[in-house]
């Protein structure tokens, strides 16, 4: 049995694991949940991931593995995506643990307000400040520390490159101006560029 | 040369690695790090890390760390607190992100304007109920998930029973009441009976 991805047609964090599957040529079975109808909230749903959160993995063994990051680490163990040295595996950890904390709880409700459901941005006017400004600094943040450097973390294209690229590359929708983060628009090319990439609307059929 | 660990007394993120540490027998240069007084602010550690932030490692071969929950997994590697089954090192991931986007997000400020710097208090009046309110439904979630389980993940004591319990057993000190979550607390019994257990203010000298 092939392992199965629950996923959001759209997702920032949905893209990770698929584009994780797609460039190590895995296969695995897509199962869409449309977040916009309550299809994460339904009983049956729930009964496969109590949290109600995509994405979701269920391994070939049967096996839960709740956020995105993690599944795809998971996905990525025993491929370059991941090296062996150890000070280079935590540094991946660290960079996905500021995505999780620093870009993606601003950029993606951003996002969503503006570009994903714009009918209810009104309703959400007060927070957008805060997102954009809070979003900025992680991407003035992540600027910075690409500046100097080819890939996020050791030599080469890991998977802390696809966990940080996840939203960053999705910020213009946002509001955010991209334009102002020249290291980040290079690297967003060499990501680009990887065997095997494909993007979004490609990795999520909706 | 041994590893060097920049930690901040008192801070439940600085705790995890030197825990880690402690149950893992290994040793360590502590550095400590004011940043009631501004130190991780200054000139000079800004030069070790340009984020300004602790806890934060260098290695014994000079490279850096960041975020509490990376260096604790990479100095819990090759122990039993990282077991080789790659799904279960997937969940303690899992529960890292969990804990750094529910709980410390809340907990931490919680607890710093209420039991740190209680002069600031009124300053943060306004935030104070969100992060109370989001924190609770974070230990809700952590209690609801531990009510039939001895540790967080797999079979037995890892590195996300140490990211988890970081902040959730200083959540009292920021006005949250644990017993309200009886499965955590029984949790935290578990932790603290661990071989090698010692308390914050033994591992963190002020």
């Amino acid at each position: 049995m092939a392992h199965k991805l629950y996923y959001a047609p759209g997702s920032g964090n949905s893209f990770k694991p698929a584009l994780v599957l797609r460039q190590t040529g895995q296969t695995c079975t897509f199962q869409k949940v449309d977040v916009l109808t309550g299809e994460s909230r339904n009983a049956e749903f729930l009964k496969i991931n109590s949290r109600g959160q995509v994405p979701y993995l269920i391994t070939s063994d049967g096996r839960g593995i709740g956020e995105s990051n993690a599944i795809a680490w998971y996905l990525a163990q025993g491929t370059s995506l991941v090296p062996d040295d150890p000070v280079t595996r935590a540094q991946i950890l660290q960079w996905m643990i500021f995505e999780q904390t620093s870009l993606e709880p601003n950029i993606s409700p951003a996002r969503f307000f503006t570009h994903i459901v714009p009918s209810l941005r009104d309703q959400h006017a007060a927070e957008l400040p805060g997102w954009l400004e809070a979003g900025s600094r992680g991407l003035g943040i992540l600027d910075e520390y690409l500046y100097p450097r080819e890939f996020m973390v050791g030599d080469g294209y890991t998977v802390a490159d696809i966990a940080v690229y996840g939203y960053t590359h999705l910020a213009e929708q946002g509001g955010f101006e991209l334009a102002r983060y020249p290291a980040v628009g290079r690297w967003m090319q060499r990501v680009q560029s990887t065997p095997g990439y494909a993007n979004l609307d490609a990795l999520l059929p909706s």
